[in-house]
């Protein structure tokens, strides 16, 4: 069984489309076609969206899920002339809202919210730089800065975890590598000692740690099973040894390794 | 007028706090103080949430906002018991989305969730590392397998940008910065002319940009204003002689930026 569902929204589409997917990811018997259409902010735009809903609505033989964000009430108006099924987010939740805030919502299109982003620039984009310019154990100088240091064996999941956090988050995350040599004699390398309350170990499966591997340098010894194997293991231990708190990544995506981390750190989020 | 704001949820908390963001920015006289709980998915989490939620409603003599994602029916029971005032995003929605189904929702905290995330979890990753192997020019040999290539001067947003991209929708972006040498003699360098439909250029105030310069290398020619403008009115005429489409990034969030480019070259979004 197939429908298709639209996330469509006067901004990026984000809210409509992470929503979207949060509930229909809950009716697993269906498979939705998806298709987010951003920036559908003038009458004219919405006319020509009807159109592909009805087109879809007619292709399906049932009618498309139609889940939008739309504050203009004219363009909003216009879209619900689709024979889609309309889930409207804004008109559901912002007339009780404003019963209880006794107020009105400005009802202005990404008005406060240009204001709320420009200010979440700046702190987004320097805790892009930190990631960055602390990738990989490549610095150790501006650890004193750092928010969370992220240790693991290599290709574990660090520097994606690092830039989500910084731009999802704005947190300031360095990582650091545990290479052979800091295994062979297990111990935490000496420049983390000072910021063992920062450090936060990752590990993973030593057979997805070794597929990953193998896409960079394949049939070589760091990709070996065999390597990985050993690299886990120690690191596991060592993460004990030192009481270190750590999660496996394996099963988690990036989103669900970041929030966690975050939580059981109680971290500071810059971007809110 | 100050307000506690609580973003609830099983999960991550993403779904949760993106929505609530998006509402209660629509609300711009009262300041929101707003925190994101995840992981709540036991009752006995969801009593010691009542407890913070009643102690905000205390300390601000108001009802705080109370905004969930909790799927599962004991927990979100448990929760209800609070003073706040509780906008419940599944229960609204998935009742009408499973009459226009026709189907019950799986109810399942995470599951199906887990299952997405774990195909997403590959492209994702594939996309960040595309992005920082081709970061700055540092190779032009993976051209071809590029979604998007982002033209422009040093520091105008691009690496965030790729980053985001690559993040949030699995995209693969490159991006390769116009130097001064470019621009002296300005032309489009030869290592792009085969990409040219793969190339969107970005631009940006040159007062921001200096500030920004300013901030990586202080009282130098490269962040000198003059400089700043130099480049930017070169690179803009640039963009215009080569009839390259391009985006002023000085007033838009990363998602903004990220979604624009995304619409206007019609790119496939690998993570949906």
């Amino acid at each position: 069984m197939k429908r298709t569902a639209f996330f469509i929204s006067d901004g990026t589409g984000i809210t409509a489309e992470t929503l979207g997917h949060s509930l229909l990811s809950q009716f697993e018997a269906i498979r939705f076609h998806k298709i987010t259409l951003p920036y559908i902010d003038t009458v004219e735009k919405a006319r020509l969206t009807v159109e592909k809903i009805n087109a879809a609505c007619e292709a399906d033989g049932e009618p498309a899920i139609v889940l939008d964000t739309i504050v203009d009430e004219d363009v909003s108006a216009e879209l619900a002339k689709s024979n889609g099924f309309k889930i409207d987010v804004f008109s559901t939740f912002l007339k009780p809202l404003e019963r209880e805030l006794k107020t009105h919502s400005s009802y202005t299109v990404g008005k406060s919210h240009a204001i709320i982003e420009m200010n979440r620039y700046k702190d987004r984009i320097d805790s892009v730089n930190f990631a960055l310019d602390n990738d990989d154990g490549a610095r150790t100088q501006q650890y004193d800065r750092a928010d969370i240091i992220l240790v693991g064996v290599s290709r574990c999941g660090k520097t994606p975890t690092c830039l989500y956090m910084a731009l999802q988050f704005g947190v300031r995350a360095a990582n650091y590598p545990l290479t052979e040599e800091d295994l062979e004699n297990p111990k935490m390398p000496d420049v983390l000692q000072k910021y063992r309350h920062k450090l936060y170990g990752l590990t993973i499966d030593p057979f997805q740690l070794a597929a990953i591997r193998h896409e960079r340098r394949p049939n070589s010894r760091y990709s070996s099973l065999d390597q990985c194997d050993f690299e886990v293991r120690t690191v596991e231990r060592l993460f004990q040894q030192q009481d270190l708190p750590f999660i496996n990544t394996t099963n988690f995506s990036i989103e669900e390794i970041s929030t966690r981390i975050i939580a059981a750190k109680d971290l500071i989020r810059r971007v809110n």
